[in-house]
């Protein structure tokens, strides 16, 4: 059996790691690199010896392709996932799925008349604490989900474009967005309402002009099940990458993830204590979850069984962080069903 | 010198951690137990070898009092401590201070009066690790406040009368007015705005008849500085005593408490993995700082410097509960002013 | 009853914290304190608000007491335990019991003679992570220990008396009397045969001369039951205070202590990552089971029951520490009962 | 360029492990599988779609080989290692390297004659934690090493070829050569002196008859800077696999690995406590990194480097290891060189 020729679209951050993880995965090979910005995709390019086309409608003819990474800025999302399903192609697409419902739509309708695999990239379903978690749940080790909370935080600003909320639905958006399908999941429970506060403590002096742009979010969520929690996130947050969540359920307690990012404690001076390495970035966190995300996307393929994250959990996770955004900006808890 | 005499009011279980530290505080000493159920008093009574009055206008006249410890159920708190004021007595009250913010102001208006030193019992501002972390924020150690968070879950039901919200101001009052006092004084901001979700998976089974009954809440937060957070509270959680906070800054985390309660590992069974001891009950988890709570009493009572927490404190924690109260009755966010 | 008159010989470190904690010790108080160096004890004598005898002889005329805690350098201790014997007092004697077992012997006989409780300072005993390992070994929870593993490190030279082998057994006896007493309690077994490699890095540097000076010291155990182990000790080890113990049995494995002190956490910058406070002391460390052991020692006075650890584990240890040291200078290992 | 074809040679779970590994290591490809246990390879072969061959002769004939990983018991070593050698086929070798130092001089002449890259498989040269602490040893960031403590713990017994001393060096042979290399490593100093106690406590029930087994090692050590040591052993230990090691120096110390195998907490029921999985087997618990070291092997075969460990490394390890059950057979210390 060939290879799956994957090309990724995007030579940012997520498509660089999307890229250089498929030298990794069996069955599938990188077959190019889609990208309208020549210098930005050269090096990696050369990195991994493979060609640049600047459109997918020019890889779709010159690269012999089976499948691509959408790891393009959200706004894009829709066009090019659409365009693949109708060149037939398998989509793996960063999260967030869009930046409207209605989007979503029209995504998963494109893909299910083409039959072709829509995946989106929520890496948590793929690490393994987080797994073993939803599969004790499942198993109902800690009895019925009560109370859940995620939280995911980072260095550094994200990207300009999404600084305008209109743009990119803000940082619980291009941040969140793993916290806001991980807790449904985790909780087998939809969301069902929402209400959030925001902060803006650093826009300022990053140069950050936006009006409605926020680098601090907490959000209460009530789920269809019952069960009730929080969702928060920062970013910029300079001491590192943090994702963690807590599942309290009627007959225990599930704690998930750790500050800590490796198992090396060091202590020097008695003044400062003991020391132990953080995860600096995502790829550190999640590295090798982001390997797993990709074999289960070969999978998927190769099986005809579903992704683990497919259209209707994409577009899930999108419904609520645009409730939690008319939240903060009407000053009310917002039903998830407002924006579905 | 000789020792303060401090009598106990309520000899349930925070009376009675209260009632056998006293032997632990140099310049105090326990005078007796003030309860009106002769038969839920003995057996203290008995151990600490002290008499028992059963009011405390029969105390004040019999024990040569100097002080008393309101550790009664909180319907009770503003006769109490008017009383006290009114006899001269020092006061230590446990929390939550009242029931309304209009007891509270009678509290406040008798002691000032009386001139006695009033202290609201939140013992977490004696907790090492808090400590340590208030200290931090306060050198600036971690830059600005952005987002504070705090949980507290207990196993068992609270008492019965407070099962009832009219009379008690529910789980949030009982359980967590240490949190909503330990948020303002680690931000340094009062509460400006809460909303509360909330979840009752317990109540029925455990034989729960009041309606507007909880056992589990989240609340989230708004700080007058411009800070933003949560609260959340479980209680039964029958895993153990579990309270913990959590403050991100604009220059660091500090991650405060942690789920296992000593520093021992025991492993047996690979299935199983490494087993560490928790928490079981809050004597156990705060035990050393209810002693040193008193220190501080007695402190305050000896050199005229207020306590770490007195009546604006009760008060304004009491403020912020019954805002989330209503906040969850009404479905919308409430400011703390509605309630002031 | 009344309480009973306790004074604490040396007004060193260890001395101070034994004379302070008696003001939290039920049925005891601090009578007085004996050191003939005025001016080393007149602080603390006056912070506790207590007379200062130059002597023994003169405490035990004017000071009414019922027992002594020898907090004096090694090389005094069979002189002041035998002479309270001789005058009635118990004595909680600071570990190493003595320089040698014939010393030992004397004591032994001395309390035996004259009826009085006679307690080592083994505080671990007192300590609840400690004390909940033993009680889990003893209920046979990890079946029969085969390793055992303990360590203690502490920041700055023990005192100038004790860098002489000759005059003090060196570091092994200084710092790690402890481990070697807390291991033979845990296993339930006595060493048998020891080996023992040292190794000196600091002493040229921190001006220590003795020709047989060790820092840093491993040794090698077998015990009686057949179990193996190590133990092993440094000082200075300027990151803090550290002391930590590991049981292996055949059913399971105890890893007791860990290096950080408090359960707080901050991360400030991802490079250094997360930062976790770390005991600085001995009393940071072990804190509240020396209050413990003081109480432990007045329960022994009133109950006629036999202490945790009397003269005969005192004396254990002071044989397998000698046996220790003796193996270092002959470069073979070496049975404790050659030292017994 | 091609990918390297390599094989591995024994279809154990050690060769599994290595031959799914090879699925994941660009620039090199399983070519096939070489035991002479049709039966035992059978399931191995077909799941990863290889051929087999029953010894080397027939697989360099077959299979277009370029290297091969040595996966056989360690008394097939020599002969695999020096025949490989001689057919130009470069060689990654599983620890111990070989029973005794004449074998591996034997083996270090043939690579070294045939200019092939000869690496040993001590894989915790590979493991992020690790790496790390060496790179910060290495830094001097903890100053000169003193102390060094390795400890290795693995359920179930090794194969029964292991339990005699006479044709496998025993437990600290098959166990233990891990931590024989990686203390010299990390300390960046030779072992110069070792005394070992061992004991036999789970042998007979296990159904090992052989006289001189041991479950059990305890090894002290002192290294050519004048650090000093131990390593610990015990297998089987039920309780999962552990790799832990701790590096003192005169500036800081570092506590590698931890007891706890992944970062989820489970708190179910307060009389347990929380409760956090282990790794169960050496595959989970270094699992990433044997993909690393199959990467450096094949960076050292293209490069021309010399890998991480080599003959010197893994000669080094054998001495060290007969010096010390020398140790215990005899009852005395043994200096290294003795069986150099």
């Amino acid at each position: 059996m060939s290879s799956l020729r994957i090309a990724v679209v995007g030579a940012g951050r997520a498509g660089a790691v999307h890229a250089r993880n498929l030298a990794f995965v069996p069955g599938a090979e990188l077959a190019g690199l889609i990208d309208d910005r020549p210098d930005a995709v050269a090096e990696l390019a050369s990195e991994c010896g493979v060609p640049v086309a600047p459109t997918l409608a020019e890889a779709g003819a010159s690269l012999g392709l089976d499948a691509i990474v959408i790891a393009a800025p959200t706004f894009a999302h829709r066009e090019l996932a659409v365009a693949a399903a109708e060149a037939g192609l398998h989509v793996l697409c960063e999260k967030p799925m869009a930046l409207t419902v209605a989007e979503c739509d029209e995504m998963i309708a494109a893909h299910e008349r083409a039959g072709i695999v829509f995946q989106v990239g929520f890496v948590r379903r793929y690490r393994d604490e987080f797994v073993e978690a939803r599969r004790r749940i499942e198993a109902g080790l800690i009895g019925e989900p009560m109370v859940v909370k995620s939280l995911t935080r980072g260095p550094g600003l994200p990207p300009p474009w999404s600084w305008e909320l209109e743009r990119s639905n803000g940082m619980l958006a291009e941040v969140n967005s793993h916290d806001f399908d991980c807790v449904a999941w985790l909780v087998g429970s939809p969301i069902e309402r929402v209400y959030a506060e925001t902060a803006n403590f650093k826009g300022a002096e990053r140069g950050v002009e936006a009006e409605d742009f926020y680098d601090n979010a907490v959000v209460s969520l009530r789920f269809a099940s019952g069960a009730i929690g929080t969702i928060d996130g920062t970013c910029p947050a300079d001491y590192g990458y943090d994702a963690r969540a807590e599942v309290l359920g009627s007959e225990g307690l599930l704690v998930i993830g750790e500050v800590g990012g490796s198992a090396l404690v060091e202590a020097r001076d008695r003044e400062t204590g003991m020391v132990r390495p953080i995860s600096r970035t995502w790829p550190e966190r999640f590295g090798d979850a982001y390997r797993r995300e990709l074999e289960g996307f070969v999978h998927a393929i190769r099986s005809g069984e579903p992704p683990l994250a497919g259209g209707a959990e994409g577009r899930a996770a999108v419904a609520a962080v645009r409730a939690a955004n008319r939240s903060w900006l009407e000053g009310r808890p917002v039903a998830v069903a407002e924006e579905s």
